[in-house]
């Protein structure tokens, strides 16, 4: 499947934003990362990228300094892998681009988000309309509660399965 | 040149974020047009891509209405780009991106800015500290004055220069 049938296919506006004016890759590992997604497999399996794809993109990362990873087994050597401040420092690229995929490239503009946020010192619904409040920068999506909607994990639950069985 | 060296070699720090990020091409499109570059060739001669790959990029940016072509020539027939309201509404991104790159990718923290922006309506200079207020959105690149530094010039007249060579 191509990146653009891919992206019209899912529900996530960030996903969408990245197929009209992102690097398909990069951003959506920050995103995965952002989610607490940390192992190689579980970041391939939503992505779908080829392994020798996503371990190019992570290696690359991990030279910019964008990313870090830390061993979580010794036998065989297994890492997890975690946004550095340099790489948290993209949070807010990362909320424009999902606010301008809401905006802009969802069909029924009252469908629910792929994942529900709320902006957790003033418990205001993080919508397409919603702004960084000046106070508090730098930013992170840590300040963000974060629940994922019933499509948006059934979608990427079905990624799992697929990966799974090698159905990539 | 790979895009990865052409990064490193100009002082823009938006094109210093793509070649760590972004897309590489869609994004410095549209800085092109929110330079006021509208041309083919022009656009072309700045981002150093074939024919072939910026044709492919443009037909694909107005198919999902980020940009527009407008006819200013019949014989042959000519076309100028513009950047839409869906496309102007990247702006905060390029921006973000802009600060990000001036943040975390320039070499030396105090050189100077690839383009000097200043917030019109305050004076403001335009740094990668500087936050969009909360009361200018949908905020948009026509609220800030632009200057280009003599650097940067200078190496978007050395690309202007080397593509009427054919020398990319």
């Amino acid at each position: 499947m191509g990146w653009e049938e891919e992206a019209s296919s899912t529900v996530c506006p960030v996903a969408k934003s990245l197929a009209a004016v992102g690097d398909r890759w990069t951003l959506l590992i920050m995103r995965e990362l952002s989610m607490g997604v940390r192992r190689f497999d579980d970041i391939q399996a939503q992505l779908g990228a080829s392994s020798y794809l996503l371990s190019t993109r992570l290696k690359r990362l991990e030279q910019d300094g964008i990313i870090e990873r830390r061993l979580y087994r010794e036998k065989p050597e297994r890492y997890e892998y975690y946004a550095t401040p340099k790489g948290r420092a993209l949070d807010p690229i990362l909320l424009m681009l999902r606010a301008w995929g809401m905006q802009y490239c969802t069909h029924t503009p009252d469908e629910e988000p792929a994942v529900h946020l709320t902006h957790r010192p003033t418990g205001e619904v993080v919508d397409e309309h919603w702004r960084i409040p000046e106070n508090e920068w730098p930013f992170s999506l840590d300040s963000l509660d974060a629940r994922i909607s019933d499509r948006f994990e059934a979608e990427r639950e079905a990624k799992r399965r697929n990966f799974r069985k090698g159905g990539r």
